[in-house]
């Protein structure tokens, strides 16, 4: 519901904080999330974001970090960057672009209408994106938010943004290899027995047909 | 509600299944799991159980069995073996045990009130459990869900049977080190944000307090 501008400024708040608990040492990960509603586990009603800042880096993050430096390795770009390539001349999966950032609905998602906010510049950290890359950003998520609230009924959803760690002296970097960007996971099917037992998501929408949907609900102004 | 011998029937319908499944070459691994109420996922309203058959070894399992090796390299033996010593030794997550399994709250639950059981005897694969061993499966899990029934106002529950994969030829067994095991995850809290982004999970329950919760609401006889 807030203006793109107010938007702006809640990430730029997210970015100073994170900035600000970088300098804590005994921090490696900063994740920033938003529950919304009570079943995507919202406790309070008002809008409202969470930041935990941690000494370990997460099992996911990790997970991510790992694939992304063995397919750097293999094919010498980062992934997300050819991600974006692919969806800017495929659009089967794209909902929409601006001149800083792409969202599309990704080749495997495990939830269905899940959602992926990816920079086009590739960027390490979320800390790092500018003023003016906010606004777009911004832009892009209220249109986004705007299509989800149409095309999902108002569902509840979980926003994660995924940034490589702090760069602590002696670590690995990833500069190479990691791109910050955002998860919008809608919370419409439930987790069960077999994802909690195997790690494997059943996703009964086509993630094609999730696409499309998302994209006729994008309004033109925002 | 269902009487013992009945719930041995059901145990020993699943492991038929799975016995029958393992034949089929294309299958690598057989998942069986109850979701037991609709916020646990579970679809239809009458009792059943699910099973489906992989022809992958799921990541989480994978884990598992990766975690479970390495801790035999270590130390030279089945880490769950290892767990039931201890839990015969220190009672402080403890809820129940009887001649053939052992029920506790694990050291570091990712749910409130989440339960394993493990059989006493080393024994890679569900598959091998023997009828004998049926009967006193099916009283201790009867006696675990009628103390979760009561220690947790019925809330609802996934139920999974954690096994090693089928012996395939030119695929590592795991013999000496994995263990299978049941894992019952009731579902108090909500997976949001912090989980999907991280794998790590929160957990507002002391462990010890649940265990001690639900080992008073275990009835002497069923």
């Amino acid at each position: 519901d807030l203006p793109v501008g107010h938007i702006a400024d809640v990430l730029s708040a997210y970015r100073a904080r994170i900035c600000d608990l970088e300098r804590d040492q005994r921090f490696r990960y900063c994740i920033i999330f938003k529950n919304q509603g009570a079943l995507a586990g919202a406790s309070i009603q008002h809008a409202h974001s969470q930041l935990i800042a941690i000494p370990v880096i997460p099992k996911r993050i990790k997970e991510e970090l790992i694939g992304a430096e063995k397919y750097y390795q293999e094919k010498g770009h980062c992934i997300f960057c050819d991600i974006v390539q692919y969806h800017k001349k495929f659009q089967q999966r794209m909902i929409i672009e601006n001149d800083q950032f792409l969202a599309f609905v990704p080749y495997a998602p495990r939830f269905p209408f899940e959602i992926w906010i990816l920079p086009k510049k590739h960027t390490l950290q979320f800390m790092e994106v500018e003023d003016q890359e906010l606004q777009y950003l911004s832009e892009i998520l209220k249109k986004i938010l705007i299509s989800m609230r149409k095309s999902l009924n108002d569902s509840p959803y979980n926003l994660i943004i995924h940034s490589a760690p702090f760069n602590r002296e002696g670590e690995k970097s990833y500069q190479e290899s990691y791109h910050w960007h955002i998860e919008m996971l809608p919370t419409i099917t439930k987790v069960a027995g077999f994802e909690w037992g195997t790690g494997f998501y059943i996703n009964p929408v086509v993630p094609e047909n999730a696409a499309e949907i998302l994209k006729e609900n994008i309004p033109d102004k925002v």
